[in-house]
C-alpha cells in the first residue's frame, strides 16, 4: 500500500486521515461497526501514553484499579443529569448463560456510577479521604456517525476518580488533572492545547464544572482532547457515599471524574501529520529512529548490515527506541516512503561509503528534502540522535503553536465573527448564556469550545454574537 | 476490619480465601452478580504480572495490540467445537442506542474468531508471516458459580494470537508460550508448577492440543494456572486464513492462542497465604518492605520519622518497593498485623533506641515470630533488604515446592488411587481414553489435570482406573 499516494491535506482531509490510520497500520475497522482494531504500531503508541500518565498520575498520589464493565440498568436512573446524557448512547446485555436477564445490564459508557457504588461502601471516616482512584479501561457509546480513534463504540481511555472531604479540595484536584493533562499534551505529544472551562451545555451530564484541554487540528477544527469535571456532591448525594467528619457529624463527599481516551492518537495524528503521513512526536513515537541498510549486492550487504546492527545497539543503549529495516526484497526509496508514512521522527541512511568514512546520513521526518539531511559521525551517534530527537520535539510543538496562533482571530463584528470560523476559531466576548450558545451552533454550525483559564485582566465587553455584556472571552469553533 | 481475625486455613479454606482477598483489599463484589473490583493493591500486584509478562512475551518477538469488545454472534458459529464449548457462557447485547439490533453482538468470552476474521485481512503472502501478536483484555463468561479471581463472570488476562506457515512453527509456539509461563510461574511467582498436555475432553473448544501449567493449592487441590492452545488449521479454515508460500501456492495458516489471567492472582494466594494472610513473593508484591516508624510521643516521633524517611530513600534507591507506615492512630501491633494481613514480605521497625544504634529489626513475613527477626544495619539497609528478599522468593519455592511434592503420590491400585485423592494429587498411567476419564470424574470428582511433558524414559504400564494398557502418566487431581 505504501507505493500509493496519499490523498492529499488540502484537497480532502478526512480520507487522508482515515488512509493515513489504515495505510501506517495504527488502527483498522473491526467487523462490528463502529469499532476499530487497534493495531501493534497504535497500540505501542496508545502504551507510551500510558507510561507517561501514569507516571503523572502516580506523582500526584493517584493509584490505578479495575472496575467492572457492567452497570445495572437502574445505576444510571439515580442521577437525573446523568441518565439524560447517557441514555440515547447505551449498549444493554439482556441475555445471559442461554436466559433473559431480570435485569438488564449496561456495558459502561463511564463509570460514575458503580464507582459511586463501591465509594459508599468503602469511605467511612474522614480518615479514608481522599480516595484517588484511576482505571485504565474500555467503554462503549452507541455513536450513529463513528471515526477511526476520534468517535468509536468502544473506546479505550483512562477515567480518574477521586473523592475528597471538601468543595475546596475537589475543585483542586480538577484543576491539578487539568495541568496534567496540559503539560503531558503539550510537552510529550507537542500538542498546544489551551485548559479552560466548558460552557453549560457543553459540560459532561451530572457535572458541577467540566474542564477541558482542546486543540487545533490541521484543518483548524477543534477537538476536545481531555476534560476534567467537578462532580460537586451530585454522584455522591445519588450514590450516598458519605463520611464522619473530625467533629463527627456525617457528610456526603464531594467527587471529581476526569478521563483522556484513545481519541488523543487522532488529535496527534491530525496535528502533525502532512501529505506523505504521519509524524510522530518523538517522545511517544513507538520507533524513533528507522535505520536503512543500503547495499547493491551481497557483498555490499556483508559489509553494511553488521555496521546498521552495532549503530542500533548503540543507539538502543542510550534507551532509543530503534528500527533496522533489513528486508531485503524492498528498495530503499520504497522504505524511506513506508517510514515516512509511519511517522518516524528519524531515518538514517547507511551505505559502504557510510561504513567507510564513519559517518550516515540522518533524515529529519519533520523538515522534508535536503534541509531536513545531516551529516551524524556514528561515533558520537548516540548523543547526536538524542540531541536531534529532542529539537525535532520542540520543532514540532512550535509549528504546531504556530499554526494554530495563526489561526485564531478577535472578531470584533459578526463579519469577522463568521470568516474567523470559516477560516479558524474565534477569540471573543461571550454573555455565557445557553440560549445565545444555541443560536451561535444553529447558525454557525461552531460550539464554544471552552472558557480559559487566563482571562484579559480586569476587562469586560460584550458578547460577539448577542450583543450582551460578557464577563469572559471564549474560544468558539467547528469542532470534531 | 484487620483486628478481626481470620479463619483458620485448617478449619475453613474456601472461607479464609474469600475473606484474605476482602480484608487485604485485594478485590471487592461488584454490585452486579459475579463480577468483581480489583482494589489498588490487587490492580498493582496484577501490574506487575503484566510488566513481566510483557518483557518475556516481547523478548519472543511478540507485540501487543487491542481487539474489539463485541463479536458478531454468527462469528461462533463458524467453529463446530468453539461454539459447542462458549454457546452456554455468552452474555449478549441485543439493544444499542435504544433500538434492538439486527444481530446480537457478543461480549467476548474469548478472541480467536475476531482475531481469525482480522488476521484474514492482514495475512496475504508468506513474508506476512509469523504474526506474533499478544493483547491484554477483559473477557467475559457468563459462570453460574463464581469465585473472587478463580472464576468470576468478567475477567482480565492476557489473550496471545499468533499464526504460522507450518505445523511445526505452531507447534514450536504453543510450546515456547508453555515454557514461558512455566518460567514465570516459577521464578517470578515462585509457584511451582507442573507444566503438561490436556486431555482430549479438557482441551479448549476448537483446539488441536491444549497445554497447561497446572499448581497445588494449600488445600492440595489442583489450579490451572495458564494454557497455551494448537490450534491446528480450524481457525485458518473456519475465517480463511490463507497466505500465498514461497512455491506461489495458497495455504492454510497454522496458528496458536494462549493466556494467563486473573486467576493467577489466585493461586499466588493459596500457594504461599497463611493463617496470617497473605504471603505475596517479593518479586511481584506491590509493597516489598513495609517500615513501621515506633514512637511514644511526639519527641520520639521527630526523632525517628526522618529516620524512618531516609530508610525509605535509601531502599527505594535501590528500586525497593517500600511504604512507610506513619499513620498516628494506631499502634504498632496493629500495623504489624496489618501488613502481614496484606502479605508484604519484609518488615522493619525503627524507634528511638534504633536510630541511635544504627540498626533496625527486620521481620519476614514467611517466618513468623522470632525466627524471623534479624537485626540490620541502616548503613548497608539497600544491600542487605535486597538479599534477604531474594531469600524470601526462594524460600517461598522450596516451601511451595516441598508441599507439593509431599503431596504428591503414586498409586498402584484403587484403594491408593482413591486416598491419593483425598489427600492430594494422583501421578498415575492412564490409558487416556475419554470414557475412562469420564468414569473417573463421576467417581471421584477428580479429573485429569495435565500429561506432564517429562515422562519415564521408555516404560509404559496400566490405567489406574480401567486397567488398559497406559503409555503416559497423568496427574488426576480435585481441581478449582
Amino acid at each position: 500500500m505504501a507505493d500509493m499516494k496519499l490523498p492529499k491535506q488540502s484537497e480532502n482531509y478526512s480520507e487522508w486521515y482515515t488512509q493515513v490510520i489504515q495505510r501506517a497500520e495504527l488502527a483498522d475497522y473491526a467487523p462490528v461497526r463502529g469499532c476499530m482494531v487497534i493495531r501493534p504500531y497504535g497500540w505501542a503508541l496508545w502504551e507510551n501514553i500510558q507510561k507517561d500518565l501514569n507516571k503523572r498520575f502516580k506523582a500526584t498520589g493517584h493509584e490505578n484499579a479495575q472496575f467492572p464493565l457492567f452497570i445495572p440498568m437502574s445505576f444510571f436512573e439515580k442521577e437525573k443529569e446523568h441518565v439524560e446524557g447517557f441514555s440515547p448512547e447505551l449498549a444493554v446485555v439482556t441475555h445471559g448463560g442461554g436466559t433473559e436477564l431480570e435485569e438488564p445490564l449496561v456495558v459502561r459508557p463511564t463509570s460514575e456510577t458503580v464507582i459511586g457504588y463501591m465509594y459508599s461502601k468503602w469511605i467511612q471516616s474522614w480518615r479514608d479521604l481522599p480516595v484517588l482512584i484511576n482505571q485504565w479501561a474500555n467503554v462503549v457509546r452507541w455513536e450513529m456517525r463513528t471515526r477511526l480513534f476520534l468517535r468509536t463504540m468502544e473506546f479505550f481511555w483512562q477515567e480518574g476518580h477521586t473523592a475528597h472531604a471538601t468543595a475546596e479540595e475537589a475543585e483542586e484536584e480538577t484543576l491539578k488533572i487539568l495541568d496534567v493533562y496540559t503539560t503531558f499534551a503539550r510537552e510529550i505529544a507537542a500538542v498546544p492545547v489551551i485548559p479552560g472551562l466548558k460552557s453549560n451545555s457543553e459540560k459532561f451530564a451530572g457535572a458541577v464544572r467540566s474542564y477541558s484541554i482542546e486543540a487545533m487540528m490541521g484543518d483548524t477544527k477543534a477537538l476536545q482532547a481531555g476534560t476534567s469535571h467537578n462532580l460537586g456532591q451530585n454522584f455522591a448525594k445519588a450514590f450516598e457515599i458519605q463520611f464522619v467528619d473530625q467533629n463527627n457529624e456525617m457528610q456526603h463527599c464531594w467527587t471529581t471524574s476526569w478521563g483522556l481516551s484513545t481519541r488523543f492518537i487522532g488529535a496527534i495524528i491530525m496535528t502533525h501529520g502532512d501529505d506523505q503521513g504521519l509524524i510522530l512526536p518523538p517522545r511517544l513515537a513507538p520507533v524513533q529512529i528507522v535505520i536503512v541498510p543500503i547495499f547493491k549486492d551481497d557483498e555490499e550487504k556483508a559489509r553494511v548490515m553488521p555496521a546498521a546492527d552495532a549503530l542500533r545497539d548503540n543507539l538502543e543503549a542510550a534507551d532509543l527506541r530503534v528500527k533496522v529495516d533489513d528486508r531485503d526484497n524492498l528498495r530503499p526509496g520504497f522504505k524511506f516512503n513506508e517510514w515516512e508514512l509511519r511517522g518516524v521522527p528519524l531515518r538514517i541512511e547507511i551505505g559502504p561509503r557510510d561504513v567507510e568514512s564513519g559517518n550516515v546520513m540522518t533524515a529529519r521526518r519533520d523538515i522534508p528534502g535536503r534541509d531536513g539531511k545531516q551529516v551524524m559521525p556514528q561515533a558520537n551517534a548516540a548523543a547526536w540522535a538524542v540531541d536531534l530527537l529532542e529539537t525535532i520535539q520542540h520543532a514540532l510543538y512550535q509549528r504546531a503553536l504556530n499554526f494554530r496562533d495563526a489561526h485564531i482571530y478577535q472578531p470584533t463584528n459578526r463579519e469577522e465573527f463568521l470568516k474567523a470560523l470559516d477560516d479558524g476559531w474565534a477569540y471573543a466576548w461571550w454573555c455565557e448564556d445557553t440560549a445565545c450558545e444555541t443560536e451561535i451552533k444553529e447558525q454557525t454550525k461552531a460550539t464554544t469550545r471552552c472558557i480559559p483559564l487566563d482571562q484579559p485582566d480586569g476587562e469586560t465587553g460584550t458578547c460577539i454574537h448577542c450583543g450582551k455584556p460578557a464577563r469572559r472571552k471564549v474560544y468558539i469553533a467547528r469542532a470534531y
